[in-house]
């Protein structure tokens, strides 16, 4: 069986006494404590760095916002509160969340194409800045605040004609079914300000998880040109940018860290030319995968360790109900290997080739394939990294009935 | 835009007063009742059908064994009671759910490559069979058993060598993760029997989602085959095949259903010439998708029309987070179009190509794309068909925060 490369293991991680360390103590350490595994940990030192790179490579005008969905565990939320400057939210289930943390509602704005009646009278009542996907939801926005008797916070989201290159998804640059088409967004935003909506400004989301830092500093640079020609039509001061996100991670084989570096520079070289009408425009950027994602880990336990025809197999209590993403089932067209080490042997040299496989009873259900590890057996801890964001929530917890997975901020 | 074909209606499902009826109501009439829209519908009357056909077309001694992984919603299992013969388990979550529906353990099996040991424990304890997936397994159930101070019931599941041709998912003919490599099952099989534990059989699954009957003939044969070569080799009395599922459903366009008859009239003939060996052995087939598959449709609602430059978007308050399968990103290569209607416009004549898409904030997020409806606005119902296997729980419903749908078998 030849060998397939895995991922690289994200920056950061440690290893005590030969085994993985989570802020300073060994996986069986806080397995033994935890209980049963499988078991995502999330690292706040991780998620600390992370914001501190960010802050010192960007221009202290852009603020950070955290993008829920990527990981909504309460602590993770309950954390990032200093940290961030606001928060995204996708759902009336996500509001709640955020408004269980305590977060101030100024602070949060709701984004998503299909948000129910229901959805938008929470928003308005609490009020969040709702960014509007349609004219139809606008109106339907502007009617259900005048029947609350509550004045809206309006944002409108806006479908952009471009693209960014090379992103895992591409949310903007032809029909789309998120935001208004660019040019149906000046007479939108005049109508709900006439409406007499409280006009938060312009949501301009391009694309998720790109590498190539020259792709996001081109989007930038286009989604702050778009912003000032939209600007103008409105003929309204724009209280809030929100620039998308699309800073990706490194997931496989090949894949590079971004250059945070190039990205902030560009950003801070863009700023000293912007149009007047963004003079007093707040900025910011909207991150989820980029802030948690490489700060967890997935630790199953290796229970069954069998050889079939000359294969080896390691068996874990883990799988795809947990970490979907990982198995390559979700949205992926070639599947191939995220990070994954034996987190008991850490430091120990790869040995042998094997194929790690979750509990499902289903072929999908793989973790590694065909990696090259140290010789690991039954009680062996392994380790899947890149778990932090769309990890636990992003999986078929409920499939085959063994329950979701425990989840600790460490 | 051009049109894309989506896959065929499953026949049985009617309409009334021009819409989508289940159980002799309509869509609007039951979702009145129901309350919020995501909702599954399972039809008690499309899965006894389907019953009744696989009955009139199998051999009387070929049981049909229900596998609960494809829709363990309580109401369905206790449904199945008195219609299937056995259950097929895969979790002790599952065998928590059949003991809950009080079927009697020794109609229930129980398989998957990671049994943990407080899962081997549990089905020893209740008595339930241990469909055992290789020697290591093998060694636990039997030392936890004499733990116990149990009699475990043990089957060994055979990784057989061949597979089910066109099978959506190959599950033999090679190095696997499940089951025992057909040359190593007799001695295993004997070790169990010498150390007490009750022999209860082989379980041969070769694959599943096959379309065409002679594949699924071919692979039966073989079964057959490699159980009386087996039980030669084990020199006991053979006391029951699980001879696996394969039988798919037609999912996309051009999917033809399996010719049942077809695959009856082999399995008569080949029965008629059954080694000695086999002549008490107790036979049955393990199926979950073809049982209930195409009796479940998932309703969800349009909350917005939208035009994006020139592409009409029908955006409703269902998902992927409830469909994974339907939306192409649950180990898809070539993302294709389920079966989808407009439930309340079932019989009106397409008008219109559109996307219908879920209300989740990210493009992964589509029910069908590019298909002829008639046309729909705000407020009626999309039916995806072929809901009633791995929907609901093969999907990340804790995604974005939107939660379950309602399930309801009527």
């Amino acid at each position: 069986m030849k060998a397939k490369p895995t991922g690289p293991i994200p920056a950061g991680w440690k290893s005590l006494g030969g085994e993985l360390a989570i802020a300073g103590r060994t996986a069986s350490d806080i397995l033994a404590e935890a209980g049963e595994t499988p078991l995502f940990i999330y690292s706040r030192e991780l998620i600390d760095r992370r914001i501190a790179q960010l802050r010192a490579a960007l221009p202290g005008r852009i603020g950070i916002n955290y993008a829920v969905k990527a990981n909504p565990f309460a602590p993770v939320i309950e954390h990032m509160t200093p940290h961030v400057d606001g928060f995204d939210i996708a759902s009336q289930g996500e509001l709640r969340m955020v408004m269980q943390a305590g977060i101030d509602p100024d602070r949060v704005s709701f984004a998503g194409p299909g948000k129910r009646d229901r959805e938008l009278a929470a928003a308005i009542e609490t009020g969040v800045t709702l960014n509007c996907e349609s004219e139809g939801e606008a109106e339907r926005t502007l009617a259900i605040a005048n029947g609350l008797g509550h004045r809206p916070r309006i944002a409108i989201r806006v479908n952009p004609d471009f693209e960014l290159r090379g992103s895992g998804m591409k949310m903007g640059g032809g029909a789309k079914p998120f935001g208004v088409d660019a040019d149906r967004v000046a007479p939108l935003a005049r109508r709900v300000i006439e409406a007499g909506a409280q006009w938060r400004g312009l949501h301009i989301f391009t694309g998720s998880q790109a590498l190539s830092a020259e792709a996001i500093i081109e989007a930038q640079s286009n989604v702050l040109n778009l912003a000032a020609r939209l600007t103008e039509a409105i003929d309204a001061p724009l209280p809030k940018l929100n620039m998308g996100g699309g800073l990706g991670i490194p997931y496989f084989p090949g894949d590079e860290p971004l250059d945070l570096t190039a990205i902030g520079d560009a950003l801070s070289a863009r700023l000293q030319s912007l149009p007047p009408m963004l003079a007093e425009t707040e900025l910011c950027l909207e991150l989820g995968r980029y802030l948690v994602g490489e700060a967890g880990v997935y630790l199953c336990r290796v229970i069954d360790r069998k050889v079939s025809y000359g294969t080896t197999y390691l068996v874990t209590d883990g799988g795809l109900h947990h970490q979907l993403a990982a198995s390559g089932n979700f949205g992926t067209v070639v599947r191939r290997n995220y990070p994954v080490a034996i987190a008991t042997r850490f430091d120990q040299e790869p040995a042998e080739i094997v194929n790690i496989v979750g509990c499902l009873c289903t072929p999908l259900d793989r973790l590694a394939d065909q990696v090259t590890m140290p010789e690991a057996g039954v009680g062996d801890i392994v380790a899947v990294f890149c778990a932090g964001a769309y990890g636990a929530t992003a999986s078929p917890a409920a499939f085959l009935g063994h329950g979701p997975a425990r989840e600790m901020l460490l």
